[in-house]
């Protein structure tokens, strides 16, 4: 398997995606590689002759001297730079050059890229991003993030097709329970879309749906799969991120005023609640959808994120989601009635 | 003033409710009154002959023999309980015998009634509730939370000037910034609506607008209000709320793995910051846009919670933030395209 990593991207770019695609190949299998793709110079330097050496196929370069910045707009980007780490990677995938692409760039550049240049799987409207909740109550998928805000009831659909076959095949939870985020647990809360989005979902039997669950629930271990538009999606991620740095903010400084040595005690327990219910710990966010692999990683990515990024591309590829989605939306009876 | 308080709404009703509510009046000005609105004869079993004759004018009983569920359809229930608690504790408000209204029951009747029996300020098209969020660098006030879920610009407008009102007179916050919800900072961001209102708030100058906000920010001092519309508002809401009892069950769960010891000194720390950060301190939630003083409380409102909202509907009397809000709009050249 050949994995093509954007080694631009990200807060942290280069140095710690460089450094994190190195470390993954330790765990590969022979025959396997990584593709490290951004300007060949500064990636060879970092990467250094001796690694070089070590490594041989396993570790490659494909030169492409443009970046695209986090905050430039996605569609415009794309189109003055054609030698983005960011195009370039998704144009091996196409190709047939890569099998999986990672980049913790751009969030919007990189889901348009892979719509662009990959395509979607066939029956599937629209990708969605797919992050995965780790909960005291176990992980939690949710889709869409951010890739689609203006969703009809068929994508809401798909997404529950699609975040099913990750969260079982991926996760290994035996038979995901999927909720459609609203504003109350009752069938007649919620908007138009997400209304005729549950009546949609229900309508497949084969998927284990438990209807409406509210913001709360993510965290109550009611649900495996929660979907939602991207721009509600969107929310809940940021929120969650923002509230738990916010919380812990809170607490540090409670204890500080309590006794310092109490928050000395605190820190390492702290650490490793951090360790365990971070979001890196699951490497990236895979885009459900399009044909072929591809995981998008948070800005903040570090050698962690990265390597466990390429660990979960390995089991998205080797478990054939893809395949599964496919075959499945190719004998469902379920068609939207809008598109 | 005369606060009418529905005695039977909430999950600790009515023990709890009319606990607060007596325990308020110990805090309010000679020819104030609390009317508890409810079976009367539950209503005075609780209260106790000594209390009636201890407080005589200060605390009054409006007979109201049914009661809607928290579960209820809100326009069925309202339609066929004429008598309950929430609709006699409406009716005093809008035949001028009660100054303001506090419920704890059925947030969907209870706005409905309002709506219904005391109508909106004029100029106001859609009224909105505004939680406030206690965070580390201070109290953001987002609205609406779920009293309507399919906003037009001109609601995300008046949102933002009332809950600026709000947040300014009864929060004390000296020039409110006013952020939209969204899913990035770019103005380029957001879906259609939210992409028309910010331009809607934009070109009010007397608005201290700062454009777009994300989930996260709402926890990080970058704004003091938080517009959205009700069903996104609803799910910030329920989110933070279920994420933060995740997370204490998780620093818990932690903590005695590690020490029962530091388990244990931890704990009031935690009591501490929960009765500190916790929304209960704020009361409850003013129905803002509604033609008089409502407060909706969280079903889960104790002793605490009621008195906190009596203190609050007082607060908010008292600074006549409804006729700012009239005024406000009155003078104010903006309108919305779409109504």
């Amino acid at each position: 398997m050949r994995i093509a990593i954007d080694a631009m991207g990200g807060d942290y770019a280069p140095d710690e995606i460089i450094a994190g695609a190195i470390e993954s190949i330790e765990k590969l299998d022979k025959g396997d590689a990584v593709i490290l793709v951004g300007p060949a110079g500064v990636i060879e330097e970092k990467i250094g002759a001796k690694n070089l050496r070590k490594y041989g196929d396993m570790l490659q370069i494909v030169d492409a001297p443009e970046v695209i910045d986090m905050n430039e707009s996605p569609i415009e980007a794309l189109r003055k730079k054609k030698r983005s780490s960011i195009s370039i990677m998704t144009k091996l995938a196409a190709d047939g050059q890569a099998d999986a692409v990672i980049s913790a760039g751009n969030t919007g550049a990189c889901v348009a890229a892979c719509q662009m240049r990959m395509r979607n799987i066939e029956g599937v409207n629209r990708p969605g991003i797919a992050v995965v909740f780790p909960t005291f109550e176990g992980p939690v998928t949710v889709c869409d993030v951010g890739a689609n805000i203006a969703c009809k009831p068929v994508n809401f659909y798909q997404y529950a097709v699609m975040a099913t076959m990750y969260s079982k095949h991926v996760l290994g939870i035996e038979n995901p329970r999927v909720g459609v985020m609203s504003i109350g647990e009752e069938d007649a809360k919620g908007n138009e879309i997400v209304k005729k989005s549950r009546e949609l979902i229900k309508s497949d039997k084969n998927i284990n749906f438990i209807g409406n669950i509210e913001g709360r629930d993510i965290f109550k271990g009611k649900c495996d799969v929660a979907v939602s538009d991207g721009f509600v999606g969107n929310v809940v991620l940021k929120l969650t991120e923002g509230l738990v740095d916010g919380l812990f903010k809170v607490i540090k400084h409670e204890l500080m005023q309590e006794s310092l040595l109490l928050a000395m005690k605190f820190k390492p327990i702290m650490m490793k609640m951090y360790q365990k219910y971070d979001y890196h710990e699951y490497g990236g966010a895979p885009l459900l959808g399009v044909n072929g692999t591809a995981v998008i990683c948070h800005g903040s990515s570090k050698v962690r994120t990265i390597r466990n990024a390429v660990m979960m591309s390995r089991k998205f590829h080797n478990q054939k989601i893809n395949e599964k989605i496919k075959e499945y939306l190719s004998t469902t009876n379920v068609r939207g009635t809008d598109e």
